[in-house]
């Protein structure tokens, strides 16, 4: 069953005894076997960071066979390598991806950053992706008494969860906040006219699905702009034309709110790789360079949209990119 | 309050625009600010291993400042630095160690891997350890159908957990399996007078006030040896003269259940340190470093008593010792 010798281990001396005095293992019985649970904990871990309390509230993990080209500049071989050597990798040809919005609680207001990929995927994802209401509700925290959301950018897995799973609005009493550049670029039918690809054309029909959902009612906000107390948005260009990331910041403390400037640690260890989910990958490749070379040099902490949960790291440089370790789950607040 | 130019990341070109037309941002507003939570998460996990089913339970973790000798062969300055580099450093000569027995259901039998450190520690520690039974009852799991526990050596933090908070036996029902090996030498009232450190007394002072509250009813196990379906002992001397680990194998899926091999990844990341509850320090390390060799090469799954929860980790070989990579969190089982 395994190459180590079990003897080898063996480095003591220790006699065995006493065994027999007490008679053989497994003479007592408590009652029926147990079914198993076959249930996992729901999905969310709380930290501070200074007085503002963050929730993150996990919407699943999406796992899939990952597309030829899945990342642009690296074989297919290269990138099931590449997962093994990070451990990520399911099986191989496949992928796992999780996604991670969290709740901030800034003590006057209460703000849900990206949204995950809407209560349909529940049901396409046999509940493993989709799961961010449910859990937002396990969190203790009513959907209705949301002030603010804030959008880094319009890819579905951060959008769709601003409708409920009948298309009604999931934050009825809240402002949208999206990224100018980003409302800018993606609501404009010239560029929506120029997508060739399948993919970006149902982006752009996506996102337009959600915010004529909304009759299109949010208020577009600008890079180095405090959206909601100690909260700041950062452009963060390249993923998609208007992508921002955050600082949460109170009294000492601060987290750096990245969205997608990687995805999966995958593409924290390999800053180089292209994701095909990068819309221009060389500015996505220098912005994501710029930023994770910050995250080490400050020691700044990282909470990554598509890190596994909790979501929340510290980054170091490496001969060949950079590491994260994910912080400690804390059993108190 | 960054060094990063925030204007700096501003790489593309794209032109603000549209916020004027939707009015100045915190316009809306939900409802009375919403009070901080202030509560954690229930701390238990789940996974699978083949058909077995592993709850991780977390005891919590305790904060405290290192005594000198913490690491007997390290100066307070490199154990600061070493915690620093691993990101395990709640503040400078602090520590934060957690505790995490699991669980696991064969099908026929609801085994207990090690107890935590007692409900007593809940008040000494704030709430922050002594979670186990808590966690365990918030798990859907009745202590009183537990068939069998399994005990990896007689450390408090790994027996106390056996007694309630008033002195009662916490698995009625319970087959209770020690180390034959640790039995015989920490049962040995001539070892016991041969203490001469104060911490040593009270180990064996406290193994005492818990085997004796449960009348001494034990069933010592030997090392190699199937102590429930699919859970087998491997002898792990050093840490203390019986100190077992376990092997849990279903199917194709095994997990190595490492007991205190290694305390946390510091001790991963540096193999050759000596902590101080390490009995035997030179027979700790060469057990650490032919285990973490066969984890690292094989690329087995190792359960770490020590490590964040929920303490499921990967681990590969490094120029320096080894590294974890904590296993991304499952929304399903």
């Amino acid at each position: 069953m395994t190459n180590l010798d079990r003897r080898s281990l063996l480095a003591g001396t220790v006699a065995a005894s006493g065994a027999a005095l007490f008679g053989p293992i497994g003479t007592r019985r408590a009652a029926a076997a147990m079914p198993p649970a076959g249930t996992q904990n729901s999905g969310w871990y709380r930290y501070k960071v200074g007085s503002h309390e963050i929730t993150v509230v996990t919407d699943g993990v999406n796992r899939f066979k990952f597309p030829d080209g899945f990342v642009a500049n690296k074989t297919r071989e290269e990138v099931n390598a590449g997962l093994a050597a990070t451990f990520l990798q399911p099986a191989p040809d496949m992928i796992a991806v999780p996604y991670t919005p969290i709740v901030v609680n800034t003590g006057g207001k209460l703000v849900v950053m990206d949204t995950g990929t809407g209560e349909a995927n529940l049901e396409r994802s046999k509940g493993a992706a989709g799961q961010f209401h449910g859990n937002l509700k396990a969190a203790g925290i009513d959907r209705n008494q949301i002030d603010t959301v804030i959008i880094s950018h319009f890819h579905g897995d951060h959008i769709n969860g601003l409708l409920t799973a009948d298309n009604k609005p999931s934050f009825p009493n809240a402002e949208i906040l999206v990224p100018a550049a980003e409302w800018k670029y993606f609501m404009d039918d010239g560029e929506m006219s120029k997508q060739t690809t399948d993919r970006m054309k149902g982006v752009f029909a996506g996102l337009r699905r959600v915010f004529d959902a909304l009759n299109r009612k949010v208020t577009p906000y600008e890079p180095d702009k405090e959206l909601a107390p100690g909260i700041t948005s950062v452009a963060t260009y390249g993923h998609t034309p208007g992508h921002n990331s955050f600082i949460v910041a109170s009294g000492n403390d601060k987290v750096f709110v990245q969205a997608d400037v990687t995805n999966m640690p995958l593409f924290v260890r390999n800053p180089g790789w292209h994701l095909m989910f990068d819309q221009d990958p060389n500015m996505a490749e220098a912005t994501r360079r710029k930023v994770y070379d910050m995250l080490a040099s400050e020691r700044m902490l990282v909470q990554g949209f598509h890190y596994p949960f909790p979501s929340l790291a510290h980054i170091e440089k490496t001969s060949t990119g950079y590491r994260e370790t994910m912080v400690p789950w804390s059993p108190t607040l």
